[in-house]
Protein backbone atom coordinates (compact mmCIF):
# COMPACT_ATOMS: atom_id res chain seq x y z
CA UNK A 1 0.00 0.00 0.00
CA UNK A 2 1.12 3.64 -1.09
CA UNK A 3 0.72 6.77 0.84
CA UNK A 4 1.63 10.46 0.32
CA UNK A 5 1.47 12.66 3.03
CA UNK A 6 1.48 16.54 2.10
CA UNK A 7 2.96 18.90 4.18
CA UNK A 8 4.08 16.08 6.29
CA UNK A 9 6.70 18.83 8.31
CA UNK A 10 3.79 20.39 9.94
CA UNK A 11 1.81 19.56 13.50
CA UNK A 12 -1.15 17.03 11.52
CA UNK A 13 1.41 15.58 8.78
CA UNK A 14 4.19 14.88 10.95
CA UNK A 15 1.90 12.98 13.70
CA UNK A 16 0.41 10.92 10.38
CA UNK A 17 3.72 10.00 8.84
CA UNK A 18 5.06 8.86 12.68
CA UNK A 19 1.77 6.88 12.84
CA UNK A 20 1.07 5.80 9.37
CA UNK A 21 0.78 2.09 9.04
CA UNK A 22 1.91 1.81 5.21
CA UNK A 23 5.15 0.63 3.88
CA UNK A 24 5.51 2.62 0.83
CA UNK A 25 5.52 6.20 2.25
CA UNK A 26 6.37 9.30 0.68
CA UNK A 27 6.41 12.80 2.37
CA UNK A 28 6.05 16.44 0.74
CA UNK A 29 6.93 19.54 2.74
CA UNK A 30 8.80 22.59 1.93
CA UNK A 31 11.76 22.90 4.49
CA UNK A 32 13.95 20.46 2.96
CA UNK A 33 15.78 20.01 5.84
CA UNK A 34 13.31 19.28 8.39
CA UNK A 35 11.99 16.83 5.37
CA UNK A 36 15.10 14.95 4.56
CA UNK A 37 15.23 14.23 8.61
CA UNK A 38 12.12 12.62 9.03
CA UNK A 39 12.46 10.95 5.56
CA UNK A 40 15.54 9.51 6.67
CA UNK A 41 13.59 8.32 10.31
CA UNK A 42 11.14 6.44 8.84
CA UNK A 43 12.59 5.39 6.09
CA UNK A 44 10.17 7.13 3.39
CA UNK A 45 10.90 8.75 0.22
CA UNK A 46 10.89 12.86 0.88
CA UNK A 47 9.78 14.74 -1.95
CA UNK A 48 9.79 18.62 -1.09
CA UNK A 49 6.99 21.00 -3.34
CA UNK A 50 6.26 24.53 -2.26
CA UNK A 51 2.81 24.60 -2.61
CA UNK A 52 2.02 27.76 -4.44
CA UNK A 53 3.67 26.29 -7.59
CA UNK A 54 1.85 24.40 -9.72
CA UNK A 55 5.18 23.09 -11.90
CA UNK A 56 5.85 21.67 -8.04
CA UNK A 57 3.29 19.95 -7.50
CA UNK A 58 3.25 18.45 -10.95
CA UNK A 59 6.66 17.46 -10.31
CA UNK A 60 5.65 15.83 -6.76
CA UNK A 61 3.48 13.55 -8.55
CA UNK A 62 6.05 12.92 -11.44
CA UNK A 63 8.29 11.33 -8.47
CA UNK A 64 6.18 8.64 -7.31
CA UNK A 65 6.86 5.01 -8.81
CA UNK A 66 3.23 3.70 -7.90
CA UNK A 67 -0.04 4.28 -7.69
CA UNK A 68 -1.16 5.92 -4.65
CA UNK A 69 -3.66 3.75 -2.24
CA UNK A 70 -3.95 7.06 0.63
CA UNK A 71 -3.16 10.63 -0.13
CA UNK A 72 -3.32 12.97 3.05
CA UNK A 73 -3.23 16.86 2.39
CA UNK A 74 -1.86 17.58 5.20
CA UNK A 75 -0.62 21.43 4.79
CA UNK A 76 -2.02 24.63 6.54
CA UNK A 77 -1.47 28.01 7.11
CA UNK A 78 -3.08 30.71 9.31
CA UNK A 79 -1.26 33.92 9.43
CA UNK A 80 -4.45 35.88 11.16
CA UNK A 81 -4.48 39.51 10.44
CA UNK A 82 -7.38 41.87 10.60
CA UNK A 83 -8.55 42.98 6.55
CA UNK A 84 -7.80 46.49 7.73
CA UNK A 85 -4.03 45.37 7.69
CA UNK A 86 -4.11 42.13 5.47
CA UNK A 87 -0.70 41.81 3.34
CA UNK A 88 -0.18 40.56 0.27
CA UNK A 89 2.84 38.09 2.02
CA UNK A 90 0.27 36.34 4.47
CA UNK A 91 -2.44 36.14 2.27
CA UNK A 92 -0.72 34.19 -0.60
CA UNK A 93 1.37 32.37 2.14
CA UNK A 94 -2.47 31.19 3.95
CA UNK A 95 -4.20 30.66 0.25
CA UNK A 96 -1.41 28.40 -1.09
CA UNK A 97 -1.56 26.21 1.83
CA UNK A 98 -5.05 25.87 2.46
CA UNK A 99 -6.28 25.95 -1.05
CA UNK A 100 -4.37 26.59 -3.85
CA UNK A 101 -2.08 23.81 -3.07
CA UNK A 102 -5.33 20.96 -2.92
CA UNK A 103 -6.63 22.28 -6.26
CA UNK A 104 -3.43 21.27 -8.33
CA UNK A 105 -3.24 17.92 -5.89
CA UNK A 106 -6.57 17.39 -7.25
CA UNK A 107 -5.34 18.31 -10.75
CA UNK A 108 -2.46 15.71 -10.69
CA UNK A 109 -3.33 13.49 -7.44
CA UNK A 110 -6.69 12.09 -8.60
CA UNK A 111 -5.03 10.37 -11.64
CA UNK A 112 -2.13 8.91 -9.35
CA UNK A 113 -4.61 6.85 -7.09
CA UNK A 114 -4.86 3.60 -7.16
CA UNK A 115 -8.43 1.59 -7.93
CA UNK A 116 -10.07 2.24 -4.40
CA UNK A 117 -7.49 5.02 -3.23
CA UNK A 118 -8.55 7.59 -1.00
CA UNK A 119 -7.77 11.46 -0.58
CA UNK A 120 -8.23 13.13 3.02
CA UNK A 121 -7.72 17.04 3.18
CA UNK A 122 -7.83 18.67 6.71
CA UNK A 123 -10.85 21.16 6.68
CA UNK A 124 -11.65 23.42 9.65
CA UNK A 125 -15.11 23.74 11.57
CA UNK A 126 -16.35 26.93 9.84
CA UNK A 127 -17.86 27.88 13.70
CA UNK A 128 -14.76 27.76 14.84
CA UNK A 129 -13.01 29.62 12.75
CA UNK A 130 -15.42 32.69 11.90
CA UNK A 131 -13.75 34.77 14.02
CA UNK A 132 -11.53 38.31 13.90
CA UNK A 133 -8.56 38.03 11.90
CA UNK A 134 -9.13 34.62 10.78
CA UNK A 135 -11.04 35.98 7.53
CA UNK A 136 -8.54 34.70 5.01
CA UNK A 137 -8.06 31.13 7.02
CA UNK A 138 -11.91 30.84 7.29
CA UNK A 139 -12.63 31.86 3.91
CA UNK A 140 -9.96 29.27 2.56
CA UNK A 141 -10.76 26.33 4.40
CA UNK A 142 -14.62 27.35 3.02
CA UNK A 143 -13.11 26.87 -0.09
CA UNK A 144 -11.85 24.03 0.19
CA UNK A 145 -14.82 22.29 1.40
CA UNK A 146 -16.60 23.50 -1.78
CA UNK A 147 -13.71 22.76 -3.98
CA UNK A 148 -14.09 18.80 -2.73
CA UNK A 149 -17.63 19.08 -3.47
CA UNK A 150 -17.22 19.61 -6.99
CA UNK A 151 -14.34 17.58 -7.40
CA UNK A 152 -16.33 14.66 -6.06
CA UNK A 153 -18.63 15.07 -8.93
CA UNK A 154 -16.19 15.65 -11.43
CA UNK A 155 -14.31 12.64 -10.66
CA UNK A 156 -17.33 10.19 -9.68
CA UNK A 157 -16.49 7.11 -7.32
CA UNK A 158 -13.56 8.54 -5.90
CA UNK A 159 -13.33 8.95 -2.07
CA UNK A 160 -12.07 12.20 -1.17
CA UNK A 161 -12.66 12.80 2.57
CA UNK A 162 -12.66 16.51 4.44
CA UNK A 163 -11.52 15.81 8.02
CA UNK A 164 -12.69 18.62 10.14
CA UNK A 165 -10.95 18.58 13.78
CA UNK A 166 -11.44 21.04 16.06
CA UNK A 167 -8.50 23.05 17.17
CA UNK A 168 -5.31 21.27 17.32
CA UNK A 169 -2.01 21.76 19.20
CA UNK A 170 0.45 22.32 16.00
CA UNK A 171 3.00 24.44 15.21
CA UNK A 172 0.51 26.77 13.34
CA UNK A 173 -0.74 28.30 16.06
CA UNK A 174 2.62 29.98 16.95
CA UNK A 175 1.46 32.46 14.47
CA UNK A 176 -0.83 33.49 16.26
CA UNK A 177 0.28 32.62 20.17
CA UNK A 178 -0.88 29.65 21.37
CA UNK A 179 -3.65 26.65 20.80
CA UNK A 180 -6.85 27.98 22.21
CA UNK A 181 -8.36 25.76 25.11
CA UNK A 182 -9.32 21.87 24.54
CA UNK A 183 -7.18 21.78 21.64
CA UNK A 184 -6.96 17.93 20.87
CA UNK A 185 -3.32 16.48 19.84
CA UNK A 186 -2.14 16.30 16.25
CA UNK A 187 -1.56 12.51 17.28
CA UNK A 188 -5.68 12.03 17.80
CA UNK A 189 -6.26 13.63 14.51
CA UNK A 190 -3.38 11.13 12.56
CA UNK A 191 -5.29 7.91 14.87
CA UNK A 192 -8.80 9.22 13.53
CA UNK A 193 -7.61 9.23 9.41
CA UNK A 194 -5.84 6.06 10.01
CA UNK A 195 -8.87 3.99 11.56
CA UNK A 196 -11.08 5.75 9.31
CA UNK A 197 -8.98 4.76 6.33
CA UNK A 198 -9.54 0.95 7.32
CA UNK A 199 -13.09 1.65 7.11
CA UNK A 200 -15.59 1.97 4.05
CA UNK A 201 -14.48 5.51 2.98
CA UNK A 202 -16.88 8.98 3.89
CA UNK A 203 -17.16 12.38 2.69
CA UNK A 204 -16.59 13.76 5.93
CA UNK A 205 -14.59 12.77 9.38
CA UNK A 206 -15.81 14.92 11.95
CA UNK A 207 -12.90 14.53 14.56
CA UNK A 208 -14.25 14.96 18.48
CA UNK B 1 -24.59 60.78 -1.64
CA UNK B 2 -21.23 59.29 -3.79
CA UNK B 3 -21.39 55.67 -5.00
CA UNK B 4 -18.79 53.87 -6.74
CA UNK B 5 -19.01 50.56 -8.52
CA UNK B 6 -16.19 48.46 -8.84
CA UNK B 7 -16.37 45.96 -12.16
CA UNK B 8 -19.02 48.64 -14.17
CA UNK B 9 -18.07 47.50 -17.61
CA UNK B 10 -19.76 44.19 -16.49
CA UNK B 11 -23.44 43.27 -17.17
CA UNK B 12 -24.56 43.99 -13.75
CA UNK B 13 -22.01 46.68 -13.11
CA UNK B 14 -22.95 48.66 -16.25
CA UNK B 15 -26.54 47.87 -15.67
CA UNK B 16 -26.04 49.48 -11.73
CA UNK B 17 -23.91 52.43 -13.43
CA UNK B 18 -26.68 53.24 -16.04
CA UNK B 19 -29.36 52.54 -13.63
CA UNK B 20 -28.27 54.50 -10.44
CA UNK B 21 -30.05 57.27 -8.96
CA UNK B 22 -27.17 59.41 -7.30
CA UNK B 23 -25.06 62.01 -8.71
CA UNK B 24 -21.15 61.38 -7.70
CA UNK B 25 -20.87 58.62 -9.22
CA UNK B 26 -17.08 56.52 -9.45
CA UNK B 27 -16.78 53.42 -11.93
CA UNK B 28 -13.96 51.18 -12.20
CA UNK B 29 -12.90 48.47 -14.54
CA UNK B 30 -9.77 46.94 -16.26
CA UNK B 31 -10.62 47.79 -19.77
CA UNK B 32 -10.01 51.59 -20.34
CA UNK B 33 -11.79 52.14 -23.93
CA UNK B 34 -14.83 50.95 -22.36
CA UNK B 35 -14.41 52.18 -18.53
CA UNK B 36 -13.96 55.45 -20.31
CA UNK B 37 -16.67 55.43 -22.83
CA UNK B 38 -19.43 54.36 -19.76
CA UNK B 39 -17.73 57.23 -17.70
CA UNK B 40 -18.77 59.62 -20.38
CA UNK B 41 -22.15 58.58 -21.09
CA UNK B 42 -22.80 58.77 -17.57
CA UNK B 43 -20.63 61.99 -16.50
CA UNK B 44 -19.43 59.60 -13.93
CA UNK B 45 -15.74 59.43 -13.02
CA UNK B 46 -13.54 56.57 -14.65
CA UNK B 47 -11.01 54.70 -11.90
CA UNK B 48 -9.28 52.08 -13.75
CA UNK B 49 -7.91 49.13 -11.70
CA UNK B 50 -7.08 45.42 -12.30
CA UNK B 51 -8.40 43.68 -9.40
CA UNK B 52 -5.40 41.23 -9.48
CA UNK B 53 -3.10 44.03 -7.63
CA UNK B 54 -3.71 45.51 -3.97
CA UNK B 55 -1.67 48.58 -5.64
CA UNK B 56 -4.51 49.44 -8.23
CA UNK B 57 -7.27 48.88 -5.57
CA UNK B 58 -5.60 51.37 -2.90
CA UNK B 59 -5.23 54.03 -6.02
CA UNK B 60 -8.71 53.67 -7.14
CA UNK B 61 -9.76 54.66 -3.50
CA UNK B 62 -7.03 57.62 -3.14
CA UNK B 63 -9.09 58.62 -6.80
CA UNK B 64 -12.38 59.33 -4.76
CA UNK B 65 -12.73 63.28 -3.86
CA UNK B 66 -15.47 61.90 -1.46
CA UNK B 67 -16.73 59.86 1.15
CA UNK B 68 -18.86 57.05 -0.14
CA UNK B 69 -22.38 56.55 0.89
CA UNK B 70 -22.48 53.02 -1.45
CA UNK B 71 -19.78 51.16 -3.21
CA UNK B 72 -20.91 48.10 -4.96
CA UNK B 73 -18.71 45.50 -5.81
CA UNK B 74 -19.65 43.72 -9.05
CA UNK B 75 -16.81 42.19 -10.82
CA UNK B 76 -16.56 38.81 -11.53
CA UNK B 77 -15.39 35.91 -13.53
CA UNK B 78 -16.57 32.37 -13.93
CA UNK B 79 -14.51 30.63 -16.96
CA UNK B 80 -15.17 26.81 -16.14
CA UNK B 81 -13.01 24.13 -16.81
CA UNK B 82 -12.45 20.33 -15.16
CA UNK B 83 -10.34 20.40 -12.34
CA UNK B 84 -7.78 17.88 -14.00
CA UNK B 85 -7.68 20.38 -16.62
CA UNK B 86 -7.50 23.94 -14.79
CA UNK B 87 -5.12 26.18 -15.53
CA UNK B 88 -3.18 28.72 -13.47
CA UNK B 89 -4.57 31.75 -15.72
CA UNK B 90 -7.72 30.77 -15.31
CA UNK B 91 -7.86 30.32 -11.91
CA UNK B 92 -6.16 33.57 -11.01
CA UNK B 93 -8.50 35.06 -13.40
CA UNK B 94 -11.87 34.19 -11.58
CA UNK B 95 -10.40 33.79 -8.08
CA UNK B 96 -8.97 37.62 -8.56
CA UNK B 97 -12.70 39.08 -9.63
CA UNK B 98 -14.18 37.24 -7.02
CA UNK B 99 -12.50 36.94 -4.22
CA UNK B 100 -9.04 38.72 -4.08
CA UNK B 101 -10.31 42.28 -5.53
CA UNK B 102 -13.00 42.22 -3.08
CA UNK B 103 -10.68 41.80 0.13
CA UNK B 104 -8.56 44.63 -1.03
CA UNK B 105 -11.41 46.22 -1.80
CA UNK B 106 -12.86 45.89 1.74
CA UNK B 107 -9.02 47.00 3.21
CA UNK B 108 -9.24 50.35 1.92
CA UNK B 109 -12.86 50.47 1.25
CA UNK B 110 -14.76 50.29 4.90
CA UNK B 111 -12.41 53.54 5.90
CA UNK B 112 -13.28 55.19 2.76
CA UNK B 113 -17.37 54.58 3.54
CA UNK B 114 -19.39 57.86 4.87
CA UNK B 115 -21.40 57.41 7.91
CA UNK B 116 -23.86 54.69 7.16
CA UNK B 117 -22.11 53.92 3.96
CA UNK B 118 -23.23 50.21 2.81
CA UNK B 119 -21.64 47.86 0.84
CA UNK B 120 -22.97 45.36 -1.88
CA UNK B 121 -20.96 42.31 -2.90
CA UNK B 122 -22.54 40.12 -5.76
CA UNK B 123 -22.27 36.40 -4.39
CA UNK B 124 -23.96 33.29 -6.03
CA UNK B 125 -26.46 30.64 -4.55
CA UNK B 126 -24.05 27.63 -3.92
CA UNK B 127 -26.88 24.94 -4.64
CA UNK B 128 -27.17 26.63 -8.43
CA UNK B 129 -23.12 26.84 -8.87
CA UNK B 130 -22.21 23.34 -7.62
CA UNK B 131 -21.38 21.92 -10.81
CA UNK B 132 -19.01 20.50 -12.99
CA UNK B 133 -16.24 22.78 -14.49
CA UNK B 134 -16.76 25.06 -11.53
CA UNK B 135 -14.99 24.24 -9.14
CA UNK B 136 -13.40 27.76 -8.69
CA UNK B 137 -16.54 30.17 -9.20
CA UNK B 138 -18.46 27.73 -6.61
CA UNK B 139 -15.55 28.20 -4.05
CA UNK B 140 -14.77 31.52 -4.54
CA UNK B 141 -17.99 33.00 -4.21
CA UNK B 142 -18.24 30.54 -1.05
CA UNK B 143 -15.19 32.45 0.27
CA UNK B 144 -16.65 35.68 -0.88
CA UNK B 145 -19.42 34.91 1.38
CA UNK B 146 -17.06 33.64 4.23
CA UNK B 147 -14.89 37.09 4.33
CA UNK B 148 -17.83 39.02 4.24
CA UNK B 149 -18.96 37.24 8.03
CA UNK B 150 -15.46 37.90 9.03
CA UNK B 151 -15.73 41.41 7.88
CA UNK B 152 -18.84 42.18 9.17
CA UNK B 153 -16.85 41.09 12.85
CA UNK B 154 -13.99 43.36 12.62
CA UNK B 155 -16.19 46.05 11.28
CA UNK B 156 -18.88 46.18 13.46
CA UNK B 157 -21.81 48.68 12.65
CA UNK B 158 -20.91 48.71 9.13
CA UNK B 159 -23.72 47.46 6.37
CA UNK B 160 -21.86 44.30 4.45
CA UNK B 161 -24.42 43.26 1.77
CA UNK B 162 -24.29 39.81 -0.03
CA UNK B 163 -26.27 40.00 -2.83
CA UNK B 164 -27.81 36.14 -4.20
CA UNK B 165 -29.30 36.82 -7.39
CA UNK B 166 -29.85 33.27 -9.38
CA UNK B 167 -28.40 33.13 -12.97
CA UNK B 168 -27.99 36.71 -14.59
CA UNK B 169 -28.14 36.86 -18.45
CA UNK B 170 -24.47 38.88 -18.85
CA UNK B 171 -21.46 38.98 -21.16
CA UNK B 172 -19.93 35.88 -18.37
CA UNK B 173 -21.98 33.60 -19.62
CA UNK B 174 -19.70 33.70 -23.26
CA UNK B 175 -16.84 32.06 -21.41
CA UNK B 176 -19.26 28.96 -20.95
CA UNK B 177 -21.86 29.32 -24.27
CA UNK B 178 -25.05 30.84 -23.14
CA UNK B 179 -26.91 31.64 -20.21
CA UNK B 180 -28.82 29.04 -18.65
CA UNK B 181 -32.83 29.19 -19.45
CA UNK B 182 -34.59 31.30 -16.30
CA UNK B 183 -31.69 34.09 -15.75
CA UNK B 184 -32.55 37.07 -14.70
CA UNK B 185 -31.28 40.66 -16.13
CA UNK B 186 -28.99 42.18 -15.17
CA UNK B 187 -31.62 44.92 -14.55
CA UNK B 188 -33.08 43.31 -12.97
CA UNK B 189 -30.49 42.59 -10.15
CA UNK B 190 -29.55 46.18 -10.19
CA UNK B 191 -32.95 47.45 -9.61
CA UNK B 192 -33.34 45.05 -6.66
CA UNK B 193 -29.63 47.08 -5.37
CA UNK B 194 -31.02 50.18 -5.62
CA UNK B 195 -34.31 49.48 -3.90
CA UNK B 196 -32.18 47.85 -1.02
CA UNK B 197 -30.10 50.72 -0.81
CA UNK B 198 -33.52 53.15 0.35
CA UNK B 199 -34.39 50.23 2.87
CA UNK B 200 -32.68 49.45 6.25
CA UNK B 201 -29.88 47.32 5.08
CA UNK B 202 -29.53 43.58 5.59
CA UNK B 203 -26.38 40.86 5.14
CA UNK B 204 -28.42 38.91 2.32
CA UNK B 205 -30.19 40.14 -0.53
CA UNK B 206 -31.95 37.71 -1.97
CA UNK B 207 -32.59 38.73 -5.60
CA UNK B 208 -35.88 36.61 -6.98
Amino acid sequence: MATLIIGATGGIGGALARGWPEEALWLSGRDTERLDALAAELKATPLRADLGYESHIKGMFGGLSLPLDTLVYAAGSAYPEPLNAATPEAVRSVWNANYFGALWTLKYGLAALAEGGRMYFIGARPELVTARGFSQYAASKGALAKLLEVARIEARGKVLTLVLPPAVETPLWTQVGRAPKGAISAEAVAGAIVADRRGAGQPELRVA
